[in-house]
């Protein structure tokens, strides 16, 4: 059994002396750091900003000098209030997660599979640092699937006149399950404006290489127009359709003997890679979004 | 010494029985096929089409079989006549080319010299199925690398005024050098549709993933979406700038903490292998385009 | 529904005119050829050989033609025996497979699930032309994987002292279930000679880039040395182990952050996707086994 | 022009604080960290290392609180005497560079070009953190290649019975030329223990994909197997030949129609770009070697 651990992500404004005040604050703690690593952006015009990730050993809680420091309540809750003072004075947006805390999904799903048997094996199998709390779609094809994994799953059907109605209920389904992330494993409804606003962050699978071929039917356009690689992006959904920031992305090659529906089918084991390796990175809080970037550290 | 060969390259609305007739053809001369390769369009609406490549063995023109079928002049000229008639008799588009007499190639460049140094190694190397004819520019930058390789070299300044009579020049140094396929290694201006029209085929390489940035600056477009992979296209040159059809295209992983100049050199080696596989494509006559598609085969 | 088609592959001694007696063939009994590739071998010492693949229309089998040459009964078994005849006459060997007579394809597995789950949901999308007839396993740990999929599942236990007469069951097995390919999706146990020898063919995924790693823990290995790629390698099994022809490739960028056990996480992402690729590729006929090399047409 | 900065990089046993104690060293001085990465290794069996990058603003050293911390003398003799005491604390082991001093570089070539222009076009180009002070090779044949770039060139014959003397003389050249790295960019003889004992760090690139193809004619060897990827692999020469910490590998992937030589060109292309990944990596002091694997931070 592996002891329980505390990622800190942190950005801000860049100033000397960055890299040892937030190690420092764990050195004077007695914390250890297991892993670290941090970024500056580039001096183009704007500020430059400063990401850290920090992994930390919460066993150090127990030591003298962190009593010392924290004073006799050296609980998760009195180092966050000590982290979120250093984090004020440096102007800094930070958050955390506990290794045994893990955070909770919703997969939303239609009707194709692929996606959903893969994040379901690799839960199975622990490769999934989170855990899926529920699968959620707006039609029953799946729930098979969903059960062979005990996975609980729920049918939300939608139509352009229920879709507000649906969304409420998605949003409800979401809390109560303490969803902290969503993941589009191929759910192919558009989510509005107001529900990405009250939402977790959602994480969207897009069968293209973007921003080469964005909206509907992306591999009919690819083969028409001869492209010579398909990819696929996984990308944090918002409100402009396929603009989100990109996680992660990556390609196959294809020919010219391949018609549209056998460039679904390479697709497909694209996307599936493409989605799974985006939902870790997110999961492992190595993810800051910087505007329309991603800094994954 | 290798013998000398010829390459037929053929486009024909599809029928049973094509492969035998143009496999049959050659067999009846006694001319052996060393590599053949054929492919149909997919039946979506269109007319289906019918491709084939099939490189000769030219030995096989001097058999008894050969001087009976094509009379007592067994010459190339004869066999492009025999085979014309019956491309013919099949509404067959074809071409042909013999390895003893290799393509010349005009490369234009501007001022950046990557993929000049690359084509004139592979010709040195032995690796390119043709001949570096003529380097032509805009600027004088270049000459002492083309000379180091023994190249000869133009510059033919150009400003808005004088393009259409720098394109003039530029066509009647073509011709001089019985130039067949033009190679815009970096070259750093539009040609004129004009231009285009009277050229031989132009290979165009863009330094971008196609069609996701198109234009000017695609590796500071690709920055500022903080995409994870870059590519780059070669393409051949048609009036619509950047939308030609595809030859060959790759990319390369990127990650956050590259600015647009890492790009740009991580891109540079992406661009030029992919220049030399479609150019080698090129030359080895495996290209057809179709519309807005190239079929390679 | 796709009309019923053939597919015919073929090896023999090079000559000229292979290409056209073979699609004459076809043309002659008004078959139409919906897809050809061929190769010949280099001329390295060795004579050279000669490979071709042809896909053939079914439908043109009632055609007069087909009826003026093959006599009143144009069957399957009448278009094999003329095939044969002409094969015999070019001291080809040959096969053929019909699209409506999918191969019966029977997994190997011990308990790890990765590539079973990969194999039975593509076969669920419709992306395997061929038929998972049964899973065989030495250990029940997978039977509910196969039943979610409706998957006959066997478990043949197997000791130092019972493998004999676990083949001879496992012989058996396949047998009653008319197998024609065996896959050994992690299946965790070598095969003797002496199965191999009556066994049809056998399909290896080895986790590990051949012939870098052979033998067990290949990620162990690949740790110790510190390599930068880790790839996995699909085979024929042969006698003498990890040296069968090999099938497939592909490789994963690793770092040095990365510990066995993440290197075993990003190595099964390449095992299931090489695997599949290689199935599919002996399903549609397209592999010649020649010496220790295999022709993938 | 960027101003100075120094690369310092550190190796040690690992401990709790060692990121705020290295980092704060800087801090302390008012010594701007640009980038810092570190990585711990495995706890398995053997006790785990830590490992860290500092790349350091050194217009810090002018400022009130280094004067202050280091003395009057605020050299860069005085920095490294100050982190050499806290390196030697902390029984790390350590080195640093400056980017105004920049590594010399000495190629050995022999006849072949293509490694030794692509080098030289990235140091021409400006994409080396690094200069190439010298070519060496035992053949005259690359001189005049040598000679465009303006890179001073020395032949220095080799046979069995002058190695010794050759190598004497290879050793003196280096020293005469501050060389701090030596490039094995296709040099075609291997180097006696006695000489890696005293030259610089050597980088090699085996065109092969090791530990794959070990030895001579790799692309021979691949052919015979019918690999369907090839690759090349920077590494360390070390006393045992293709057996040193990997820098960097990469593929391309190949197929049965390509005979030995186009192997070798197609490996070509991955032979440089892998070359010039690792020498880059190496010249921004991105390396540690440890045992037998490499830390690439």
């Amino acid at each position: 059994m592996q002891r329980p651990f505390a990622t800190f992500l942190v950005s801000a404004p860049d100033q000397p002396g960055l890299v040892a005040r937030f190690a420092g604050f764990f050195y004077e703690l007695g914390v250890n750091i297991l892993d670290s690593s941090n970024h500056a952006s580039r001096d183009d015009g704007e500020a430059r900003r400063f990401y850290m990730r920090l992994v930390v050993d919460l066993d150090g809680l127990a030591s003298p000098r962190a009593l010392a420091a924290l004073g006799e309540s050296t609980s998760r809750r009195t180092l966050e209030q000590a982290f979120g003072k250093l984090a004020s004075e440096l102007s800094a947006m930070w958050s955390v997660g506990y290794s045994d805390a893990p955070e909770k999904i919703a997969l939303l799903v239609t009707k194709e599979s692929a996606c959903l048997y893969d994040l379901a094996l690799r839960q199975k199998q622990g490769e999934l640092p989170g855990e899926i709390a529920l699968v959620i779609s707006n039609h029953p094809t799946l729930e098979p699937v969903a059960e062979s994994f005990r996975l609980p799953f729920y049918t939300l059907p939608v139509t352009a006149d229920t879709k507000r109605a649906q969304e409420t209920q998605l949003l409800a389904l979401l809390r109560k399950h303490h969803v902290t992330l969503v993941v589009l494993a191929r759910y192919m409804q558009v989510l509005s404006d107001a529900f990405l606003a009250e939402a977790p962050p959602v994480i969207n699978i897009h069968h293209g290489f973007l921003p080469a071929f964005q909206g509907a039917k992306p591999y009919h356009q690819a083969f028409a127009r001869g492209v010579k690689l398909i990819g696929a992006t996984a990308h944090y959904a918002t409100k402009d359709l396929d603009e989100g920031p990109i996680l992660e992305q990556d390609v196959a090659r294809v020919h010219h003997g391949m018609g549209p529906e056998e460039l679904v089918r390479v697709g497909r084991d694209v996307e599936r890679v493409v989605l799974a390796r985006a939902v870790r990175a997110h999961l492992e809080r190595r993810v800051i979004v910087e505007g329309r970037r991603t800094i994954v550290l």
